[in-house]
């Protein structure tokens, strides 16, 4: 058993601490924190700076031009990048691109890593996955899926409208998921400059962190052909879960980042205004929160560590990563919710990025799954494995 | 004991109810959502509708030309109009005006009531209340105001920085807690079209439901005749408390509507809403999120009237009203937190107006004094009262 | 509105505050408090002072010889009774005695009446109601019931086995619910001195406050008239309905009062005790503890006047009478369990009565329905209201 | 970073296992988990299976007859131990004899070690820890020391009263520790047969799964030669550290092993149990109960594992520890809390070892400081170093 970082990755982490707070935290401005997400503008130049610090699209492998981290190793710097709301749009990990890079690398096709991956990991494009529908499409149950993809001789026609969408606007290609005539559903790989591609509106959404907002997207007999499936027909639901497991623990070391900004951000604020004859800091009730916060960051913190090294062991790990998702997503929130309580009119007025912070994170706890779909998993699988140990004692 | 409305009050009740929903809700849209709050032309159209619906500042005094609302019967009125987060500004009961208002029926002169109270009565004007200073002046509290009013012959000089101040940006007038040369404070009446009242600037705040948002006011050697200070000099602190009790309590109540309505979102779209073969209410996970609603409604309402009738019966409530503050506070604050959450997606974006009663709401754990303030006050008069208690016992 | 007592129950609760405080609490001891509960010669103590005092059985009708107490007036004196664990046991007023008396008067004959109930409301017999079962019969699920009753001519034939019978260890009748051939159940009467009545053991319990305890009762092909059918044959379900909501809503008086008391000793200990330079009261960690005690003691309170006014007018209050339960039990326990937590070490044994307290109370959340049971069926009503009320606006 | 347990280290760890599962339940029965713990002779018989197994005293150094265990080591094989509530008692690293062990090994002299340490190693003896006094005296507070050692010759006079005293009855020495005359703390040891040492009382505590029970202690005059100091003179205060930060942790892991067990019961039930139509383990509502157990159980092994391996780096690890402390104490009493209710009536009596486990473990967010008295010091170690870490980045 050992809890410490390589040193190399120790020194990526500090490296990355470094260019957050010097490179990146100087940009954040209430104007670049509203609306649809960082501007086009703003997230090149956020790119060029990682890319000239040498920490952009670190997860993706070697070959394609990243640093080939491992998913501790992930854990250690995605957590400094999240330290500010810009960080991951700089290093090119925030969601839905890192999942994209860490799909396309487990499936794509070489033809389809150069033309859709390579620049994508070179920083020069984006992506957005099309899943999520209104209703009564798919959402929390991925099975109700209704978008369809219908087979016309070497090509498909998908139809169908997707809704939570992150960022679809500007985004260069799309990963689409769709219900085959067999009921099984299937990737596919587009590029967004299509006819057939409509962005219907971007949603007014309460988090103003992703580069591209969340769009609504139509597909109107968009055809794609067979080439661009992306794996194979028909293992749809496989792949999201390939993507969905890490996906979801990169969610839990990012938004690490951010609540440990906004304690830093309140234990700041408290030490210095006084009350009631002392600092706040002094007050236990103040005290008290401080407190759980900490033991809330590093609850998360293990968490994710773990679950990081488990997957680097080669497992799974979907009930680990489920478990961290809810135990993160939850924790988290509590330490943002009590900093903006600490920072009373600050918390809540945009004189602190708290407020920000807590309106980027409140999503968390429905995003990748809500906490109530994870939980039931969970106990099903608990209940499974204590059926299974029952049956192995009698047997 | 007796938990049933007089009829009047049943009547006005539910004529409120139709007047919101008939009246009021078809305004509602997400461009008279954001920002500072209703403009100034929406707020016009909603007083409008309201004085010909006979709803208009209901709880002045009938010699100002309200209806002379008790407070229980404000309790009734008030979580109506809070059903839609226009209701409060239309029915004239938004803060700070409603607490201004009372505190001037309070102890205004004659003719102060009738320079600035009547036509707030009658919709025409608004106000704002100065209290809350930046660091390291007044915030939760309110003896380290800082703000100073230095007597000059007939007149007071005012000098000094205000924050959230609510509704600053087109109030008519302004109530200015300031400090005395020996430690005490005093309020002043001021009109806000003054060259040395200063908007700095307005904040950006998480909510959007004050007309005027929320601003930062600085008096620059102010001048105010000593006939316009407000009601004795040296007593602004025992004011402050003759406000706030009663403030207070219509807070709760208006948040009631609007947690109310939220619960209302999301019973209508967990019944319709299908996942994992069944409607998300059959979910036993969800049905108990809304079990837990309903508890939490019912007890904040039933704290709203118990408080509501103790004033009635002349009592202060000091004591009662902080503890219904801090229990409905954080009872509305899970309801619409719960909603959020079984809206999934559309929780967090403006698809329905949930995600906008969550982001208004939350400043409601802080405002009038954040639950640790309210907490301790509270301890300290269980303590006093056990002491008192244990004397009596003794002697 | 009114939330204040008529001046005769007002009276009422104050005698009853002084009854326990100079004729119970004295004789509780730790040695009265073990083990199977109050024993035979205590109950006989306490039951003779509530009578010389006027007070025994005050929910009886004033036929039956009782003071026809309504539902709020049984608020405010149980929950005084309740302020010893000895209290309910001198006024008779226990579980299930409280609710078997309610039920007998709803639906007995008049020989039922004065062959059993009589000598229960003047205290010289107590009763025991067989309800739950051992799995795979009733627990939670009344419906799952197994014990079985089978006509015979003008008798019927019981047999099964039920357990966490309270009170079964010395009472001198029974309440049986069993099942019928056509699957309905029905209620029946007999006395405990049966030689087909087997009390196989009594069960080590956590709590220690009821009389006789909870048993394991067995029926051998028990032989009951028909005269002795409680009520219609095949209303069994029904009258387990009349007898929990009201039942379920005496627990939640008189655990108030247990709550009220570990309150009090704690915040008597706070007050006192020393730590860091302070007494204990003088930490706001300490304090807020006694400001959130203060608030749940009230929210419980509050919503069993409500819920009790409602049954005074006439209203079934099954909804109510679930929320309360879930409210209170909940409310209480949050109680307890702080005022462990102040106590310290002292919470965790004999040295104060709050231990036992602790104790006594874990069952309420889960006595006459646990939580969930009761929030589900909460969030079915809520969903079917809901409908009908969109369907009205519909229509 | 690795979360791998050495091999031998997870062999002893399934080595435990199975001893406990067929050495030790077995021994389980009510009679033996009530009043004052564990008796003599089953004391006896528990220890000569651990020492037939080699699991006797794990903990302490090879030299003294143990295995040396790391503090990573203790944390697998102390929660395999926890299992049972009588397995800490059988591998002798039951409280209070297991930090004594470690504190003895930390500063006892040779001499010392020979008489007292070698032969509680070898399971021949128990001793107790007297430092809590009744009020004023030392108890969250140890400043409050009020047991005082005056210097006499060559020798120490002790008196005062101490309570709480683990194992106190039955125990064969004793770690004194007293204030001496200029303010300072030293410890003492000395035989508990002693005339001067009188055993008032066992306190009637809500636990029972310590051998010995809980004492009242009073020293008259106790007479100890300079030669039985334990260290230093004056170092009490600083050696209560020494003993405390692991001594807390392994609380953790001992009571980690009965939350699991806990919930292998509760698991186990609800799997069989049906309701409503299906085994409760389908109802959502006890599926979330499971997935959050899972959560809580997870969350406390990571923070001792963590915490662990932070000590056995050479690190003091009193932030560490008293963070775990608190987590881990709340995480399981909240799993064994959700247990009983997943039981329902079975989870209130000794149908399952459940309810005795929710007794045992509720002083833990009490002994060894309770939660309160962590959360502030850990607020006040990261304000210090939020100060340190300002101070340096502004030179």
């Amino acid at each position: 058993m050992n809890f410490q970082l390589p040193p190399e990755i120790a020194e990526l982490q500090q490296r990355t601490r470094r260019f957050i707070a010097e490179q990146v935290i100087p940009l954040e401005t209430s104007e670049t924190h509203s609306g649809h997400g960082p501007s086009p503008e703003l997230r090149a130049e956020l790119v060029a700076r990682a890319r000239a610090a040498g920490l952009l699209t670190p997860h993706a492998s070697k070959e394609m031009g990243g640093l080939g981290l491992s998913h501790v190793a992930k854990a250690a710097v995605f957590e400094e990048a999240g330290y500010s709301w810009l960080g991951p749009t700089a290093l090119n990990i925030h969601a839905p691109d890192e999942g994209n890079i860490h799909l396309m690398e487990e499936v794509a096709t070489p033809a389809q890593k150069e033309r859709w991956l390579r620049p994508q990991v070179e920083g020069r494009t984006r992506s957005c996955f099309a899943m999520t529908e209104p209703s009564p499409g798919a959402g929390a149950d991925p099975s109700m899926l209704a978008t369809t993809a219908v087979r016309d001789g070497d090509e498909y026609l998908i139809s169908g409208t997707k809704w939570f969408i992150t960022g679809a606007e500007g985004a260069d290609y799309v990963i689409i998921m769709a219900r085959m005539e067999d009921g099984s559903a299937t990737m596919f790989l587009s590029d967004m400059d299509r006819p057939e591609i409509v962005l219907e509106r971007s949603m007014d959404a309460m988090d103003a962190c992703f580069a591209g907002g969340h769009g609504v997207l139509r597909f109107n007999n968009l055809r794609v052909p067979a080439s661009d499936v992306l794996g194979e027909v028909g293992k749809g639901f496989r792949y999201a879960q390939v993507r969905l497991a890490p996906a979801r623990l990169t969610h839990c070391m990012r938004w690490l980042g951010q609540a440990r900004r906004a304690h830093d951000i309140a234990l700041d604020y408290v030490r210095k205004r006084q009350a009631f004859g002392k600092p706040l800091a002094e007050h236990e009730g103040v005290g008290f929160m401080l407190a759980d916060n900490d033991m809330d960051l590093q609850t998360a913190r293990l968490h994710i560590w773990h679950t990081a090294w488990l997957l680097d062991q080669g497992e799974k790990g979907n009930f680990e990563s489920s478990r961290a998702k809810v135990v993160c997503s939850e924790a988290e929130w509590r330490v943002v919710d009590r900093c903006v309580q600490m920072l009373g009119g600050q918390g809540v007025t945009m004189e602190t990025p708290v407020m920000r912070i807590f309106m980027d994170m409140r999503a968390f706890r429905i995003y990748d799954g809500p906490s109530e779909v994870h939980r039931w998993s969970m106990a099903r699988k608990l209940v499974h494995m204590a059926e299974k140990a029952a049956a192995g004692a009698h047997a």
